[in-house]
């Protein structure tokens, strides 16, 4: 449409274009994590840091003392705001809004206590009903700490698996998909935390395909792709080299990928996996689909330590966490990097904006 | 020493070292490879590219018509030169030497024929006598095509192999090792060409012992270290997480990195593979010994595609190789990039010349 268009329809919608603002953003829902981790660290560090950061509003949920105690331990000085959800867009700029969820914590830095697993889980739970209800446009999560958990009755394999109970509601749990995320490199590995022996036992077609379904579902919804383009690795070194260097190339991945491809997704392989991932390799696909943890994660973490960004797909509502852990040893002490948490947040505002495809 | 000392000991020494050249090399042995691949088409690019290239002496072993065919072919002006090995190095500058191995050659690009492995095999058993006879500095290989060997009745699963048995010299066979190095990153994996299931079935405390003791020993007598540093990865993900994630971290790795280390060898690990690859981590040692090769060479083509060269540990002499195969679909196109063979010819100049430390 021509800016000197004259019809008084495209006149409209011109106006209306230069109008409106960018789209409004729901501020998001940051969980604090384990309290005695690095998560209220760098959740301060990243507000003081919002603009530098490019940071999208969001709102921390948990116990406004607690925080404030941090602050002052870390030498921050940064403003703590009472808020609700949806006061939380207009208060980011001056404050760090701060949604109570009624469970104190008490937690020194490294020090998980008695408050650690009750806070980490009602920020967690919180912060996923603020998004189902159309409160927040996202969840983002700091780094909790499963063995905390686990003593407090926690029956969950991790994070994610409890994010998608909170996300059943009593129904059928989706299945989440996890994908590393940085802007040269989205890879999403079909089998996860498994020793290698057990991954070899777990990998099938249906996982392969269903996973994969998965990925592209969401890479449409929230990436913008139109028609995401797939490259799946090989399991065995040389993709297996025609059945030479083990058979499941042949009988697992290829097959999955057959189906995948009259299902009309644009997948290919199965790839021999060292030859993937060099920056050229990279420009011919959109994800990688991987076959184990370290083939999908050795190459995101080599070339974007800081800002990979763990996404997790599958689930009703758009979720991303920093891609590191509690780190206990330097909570408190002020060297922990907000780097990743900053790229979780941007990543997240960005998936919340895009128009689906 | 000061430049200005007067004592006639340090100025003969300053005499001596101002009038040296730099240390002389003698020229590399190159073999041929597969005349009906690529290793013909970057070796004359690579020759007609010295200058820009930095390319140490070497000679190209096989048949000079042959060698004149397929530069006309790609409409290369190479000067090619009849030389013995010992006058290649002055012979260089001016044209590429070759060194007759008295078998024709008449494959087309693309199409290897009855001359193919006689031709290839004949120029690998003169390259490795002539180092072994003093005669050449080094062995840099081109790729052969294994299939096509195996046709004509090889024996051997492969091209280092096959070295292995020719250093031997009627003796028992050297262990060799394989290392991918690059400028940012070394790494040897310690179990190769198996299918991820077989290489979990072969890897042995022993294993890793007897190949991280290989590569230690060439670090220091052709890469001038006086005590590598070498990184040891887990097998599993997160390096087994103390047991929770597979077994062999802790029944199998960390004993092998326990006795390297009782031997006095800087062995760090077992680490998580997929935090060791990063820009910062790689700092911290000068060589990272992987459990199979997906997890070896993942990272370095991920950094470094272009300019990874293959050496082999453990033999008797130097040997390097492009990382790349005889990419039948392009000889005689032009289309070859000769950047890893250069990087192969470069390192091998290197570690000629490198004092053990």
């Amino acid at each position: 449409m021509s800016l000197m268009a004259k019809d008084p329809t495209s006149k409209d919608l011109m106006s209306k274009a230069l109008m409106s603002k960018p789209p409004k953003i729901k501020a998001l829902a940051l969980t604090s994590g384990e309290p005695a981790g690095i998560g209220p660290d760098i959740a301060l560090a990243a507000w003081l840091r919002r603009k530098e950061l490019d940071l999208p509003p969001f709102y921390l949920l948990g116990d406004r003392a607690f925080f404030a105690g941090r602050a002052k331990l870390l030498g921050l000085q940064v403003e703590l705001a009472d808020a609700v959800p949806e006061e939380a867009s207009a208060a980011f700029a001056k404050a760090l809004p701060v949604v109570a969820t009624g469970e104190i914590a008490t937690a020194r830095p490294g020090q998980p206590d008695d408050t650690s697993a009750t806070a980490a889980l009602a920020s967690i739970r919180q912060a996923v009903d603020h998004v189902r209800r159309g409160r927040a446009g996202a969840v983002v999560t700091n780094p909790i700490a499963k063995s905390v958990l686990y003593r407090a009755g926690f029956r969950h394999p991790g994070h994610t698996e409890f994010l998608a109970e909170l996300a059943a509601n009593g129904g059928r749990s989706p299945q989440p998909v996890m994908m590393l995320w940085s802007p040269a490199l989205a890879v999403v590995p079909v089998t996860i935390h498994l020793s290698l022996r057990e991954a070899l036992e777990q990998l099938t077609s249906e996982l392969i395909v269903t996973t994969a379904r998965i990925a592209v579902a969401d890479l449409k919804a929230h990436f913008g792709l139109a028609r995401p383009r797939l490259a799946v690795s090989g399991l065995n070194p040389h993709a297996g080299e025609d059945g030479s260097l083990g058979s499941e190339d042949v009988d697992i991945v290829a097959p999955a990928i057959e189906t995948l491809r009259t299902e009309g997704i644009d997948a290919r392989g199965p790839l021999p996996a060292d030859t993937m991932f060099h920056a050229a390799a990279r420009h011919s696909y959109d994800c990688a689909i991987c076959m184990y943890h370290d083939q999908a994660l050795i190459p995101i973490k080599t070339i974007a330590f800081e800002d990979a960004v763990n996404v997790t797909l599958g689930l009703p509502f758009i979720r991303t966490s920093p891609d590191h852990g509690t780190a206990f040893d330097i909570a408190g002490t002020g060297k922990a990097n907000p780097s990743s948490l900053a790229a979780a947040l941007r990543l997240a505002a960005r998936m919340a904006t895009t128009k689906p495809s």
